[in-house]
């Protein structure tokens, strides 16, 4: 058989993940991480770039438009020798079965001088023989990924082609040559406030006029596009962070955002699908086998996302989500597996859970956010502190404010600072918070590699309502970041010389770090509903320049709890 | 609270798996693999210390006898300090809702002097409140497997406590501090031919007595102990090395036998349930969702182990599992993914897929085996190997011996060397053959590091029906190996000057590396009916010297298909 020697075949991708298919012999069957690492990957394609399509991209087994094909990754399988080898030899390219659910395979035919496109491997299709295979010819194929990672998935892919002997009509075919290429789908990436925010979302309703004008001004300050969610479309809901979440996800040659999004399913339940989804815009939703198991710690605002940080020596280049949880798993409120699942497998942000099932809602955003700064790693983690409101209130009233008074000019209560100083039940009240929230505080400390320079305390209170904690007046951490501007719930603090003392804080411990300071009036139309201007707002943002295959060594398994600490040592 | 300081409570095991509690601080909470590793181990309880139960130990929530709990890992929780402290503070034992179905955790009380063990932690039960904790106390916790590693678990799992503040009764309790311990369930490990045969097992049929007269008399010089599967619980069926295959499970503590039983379900369906599983004999069985989806690949034939060796600087000091497959996992048949997923899992044994679609039976059994040898890596791969066989027939023939003739003495046709030669058919389809198990070869060489001097060719010929391989006499290879001592189907080769010209071939190849070589003639009993000696025999061996946590490197991800090879390069 020495005529073999003269034939070469190939299947060739982009291994050095540079945007061009290789032609030398590189190492295809394995993948590595890290900015040497190889291994092709693949895009989750799952956008609509046909606006007549009725659902994401890979959801057929079609190509639409052209402009699709730049959401896939190209293979060429290069033959070469005499053509009278490839009429006795059949070229079979094959995925497992347990792929096939994970990539579609697209052949490009000219015809006519006009491309076409095949579906040739994917779901029900797990071999496809290439008939038009001879010397001296390449084949084009386009892979599309139909799944993010997730629990049963790890994100590789494998696609072979064998070359079968069928000389021999009486025999079965014959192996005689094989080869593989492995491909990783590019994760789901979250951005956070560091990154130069691109689009504010908001609703409109009949009760926000005053705040969505408010916020306008704040969004043209900050140069983003605004994007208002209509009556038609919110029905009357408006807790736009916690319906959907943005991310993005990308490969070396193109890089789109992805929605993803709670399986909440509140008025807005719609919108991402409807309204978000569109060309070179993904969508991704996960949801629990049933709806019953929604809890609110499954809406978004219980899912955020640090800046960049180093822990011991291990560097998250893309930061670490965070999503709240509780301490006795066993016991109360926790994400749902489905959404735990799917953020655990993404790898490249290994989540942290915090404890949040002290709170009545039960969100992250409700007493923690990150905020850029000019100094140290970046950015600055804020924490509501009900013991530095207590200081702050303390230190008036030995100025002699004493009878200044909470809530001026809004259609509530009012509470004098020694009203609330007085208020034994309060001050138990937001011992217990405060202790909470220092929990949480060692937790962040120890999963983000924090010292106590990196962190502000930011007055806050809290009461209880069936033992479960609410903000007493708009929790200013729960602030929208857009780039150095911050839209800050307007506290409606104590007003001492013509000044609202919270506001006058606030400002102190920020506007040092090169952050300009915006009170939004959110009482009415949020703050008295359960939730501030984070909770009605949400913000697409530009993806990070570090591309995530760089990254060395990303989390591997899902952690069932976070690293303990002691208080005590 | 500086009163707190003299508190201390921890829960310690055994993390450096010396079969010690330790006591000194160490990093509980993750697993690390290598001699210098830690991380604390859990055996799965799959054995039957009690004879009255009906199933393995962990599948109830009591502990029968003691000597139960010499199966489990034993944690201690130590509390130090006043005893006002705990009376105002609860402990809380916990596990995660995903761990609860893969542990079990017992409370070892004292009452009366008499030690009584309270199922505290597992299915349904995710926290215990540990009422009797006060300053200078042990409390001894034992924890019990529920499952091998699985494609949906990856044999982690965390044991948390927390001590929650009680003091204020108007409050929700508030966590002070939290611990967590990490435990890694350890593998199901099989045991390849070259360690010490300790028990074999047999059938009893009407129609095997000279065979197993043989196969006693090779037991008793091979020194080990002859289980017969008596014809109550074979109900004719020979085929004991398919319906199982032994293995075993080892902690710092204890090491048992483990039989994993095939979906197969003959005859001998009972069997293992029935008599295998016993005290400190443990039990597995892993079933795809339908029976249908059930083949012949899923046969433990199909289901083998290599010698430890050495692949490009990677060691697997454990063997390589090797099961058979296809090339086009897409086409013809494979090994069922409940399988495939559940030996994945272990990790410790990264398997190796082979082709054997091209056999009927389609067993890796029926092409190769391993044998102890005195030098090089201290085993030989034997090969079934038409080729071979085709040489010696041309040399016999060439020596004048052509009319010598097959299957003298028993009940078959007979066919001449002449006669073999010159079937056309009959070289044709073995040419076939040959190209199939060479394809085998290289994938052999190739993931277990093997040079052509590792490897013996053991002369074979097969012919096709319905286009698929089976052995037209005794394939060699298909042998038992128990220790030096070989027992071989008697192949009734061609009779020349009084000795069948293919066994004294195998004596000629195998004598010189240390082995002894016995014929067993299983033609009418076992050949004629699709398999041989090794078919119709299992082996229970010693576990290895080499501790699985050992490793360093163990896989991590479960590959789709073999790293390929090139024939022309």
């Amino acid at each position: 058989m020495l005529y073999l020697t003269s034939v070469v075949v190939s299947l060739d991708v982009d291994t050095d993940r540079n945007g061009l298919i290789n032609k030398k012999k590189s190492d295809k069957t394995s993948w590595t991480w890290g900015s040497h690492g190889h291994g092709a990957i693949l895009l989750v394609n799952c956008d609509k770039d046909n606006s007549k399509c009725n659902d994401v991209d890979n959801a057929d087994e079609i190509i639409n438009l052209n402009q699709d094909l730049k959401d896939m990754s190209c293979m060429i399988l290069r033959t070469s020798g005499p053509d009278a080898i490839f009429a006795s030899h059949k070229v079979i390219l094959h995925i497992s079965p347990s792929d096939s659910d994970k990539v579609g395979v697209f052949h490009a035919k000219i015809t006519n001088s006009d491309p076409q496109f095949q579906h040739v491997l994917g779901r029900n299709k797990l071999l496809y023989e290439i008939e038009d295979v001879s010397g001296e010819k390449e084949n084009t194929f386009f892979l599309e990924g139909l799944r993010f990672p997730d629990a049963d998935f790890s994100g590789l892919i494998t696609v072979g082609f064998t070359l079968l002997d069928c000389s021999e009509e009486s025999l079965p075919n014959i192996p005689v040559f094989t080869d593989l290429v492995v491909f990783r789908v590019a994760p789901w990436i979250m951005t956070p406030n560091t990154l130069e925010p691109e689009e504010v979302f908001v609703c409109r309703l009949p009760s926000n006029i005053e705040f969505l004008d408010q916020l306008t001004d704040l969004v043209k300050q900050a140069q983003c596009k605004l994007t208002v969610c209509e009556e038609d479309d919110n029905r009357g809901d408006r807790w736009i962070q916690d319906e959907m979440e943005f991310g993005y996800t990308e490969g070396p040659d193109k890089c789109f955002p992805v929605v993803f999004d709670s399986p909440r399913n509140g008025g807005l339940k719609d919108f991402p699908f409807k309204k978000i989804l569109g060309p070179d815009f993904g969508y991704v939703k996960r949801e629990p086998a049933s709806l019953f198991d929604v809890s609110s710690l499954d809406y978004f605002g219980n899912l955020e996302v640090s800046p960049p940080v180093t822990v011991k020596g291990r560097t998250y280049p893309l930061g670490r989500i965070l999503i709240g949880s509780n301490i006795l798993a066993s016991a109360g409120r926790r994400m749902n597996e489905a959404l735990r699942d799917f953020l655990f497998a993404q790898q490249v942000q290994a989540p942290v859970e915090l404890y949040v099932d002290w709170l009545l809602v039960g969100h992250v955003d409700e007493f923690m956010t990150f905020t850029p700064a000019h100094d140290r790693k970046g950015f600055r983690l804020l924490l509501a502190s009900p013991t530095v409101c207590y200081q702050l209130f303390q230190e008036k009233k030995q100025q002699g404010f004493g009878d200044a008074a909470m809530f001026q000019g809004i259609n509530t209560i009012q509470h004098s600072i020694d009203d609330l100083l007085s208020n034994e039940l309060m001050k138990a009240d937001n011992d217990y918070v405060q202790r909470c929230i220092n929990w949480n505080r060692n937790i962040l400390k120890a999963q983000l590699g924090l010292t106590e320079q990196d962190i502000i305390d930011v007055p806050a209170l809290f009461y209880l309502q069936d033992q479960k904690a609410l903000g007493f007046f708009p929790v200013m951490v729960n602030m929208i970041v857009l780039g150095k501007y911050l839209g800050i719930p307007k506290p409606f603090g104590p007003v001492i010389e013509g000044k609202c003392c919270l506001e006058e804080k606030v400002v102190s411990l920020l506007e040092p770090l090169g952050l300009s300071c915006t009170f939004l009036n959110d009482f009415a139309s949020y703050h008295q509903k359960y939730g501030d201007v984070h909770c009605g707002t949400n913000v697409r943002r530009q993806p990070f320049d570090f591309k995530w295959w760089h990254m060395r060594d990303p989390l591997i398994y899902k952690q069932t709890m976070n690293i303990p600490f002691n208080f005590w040592t």
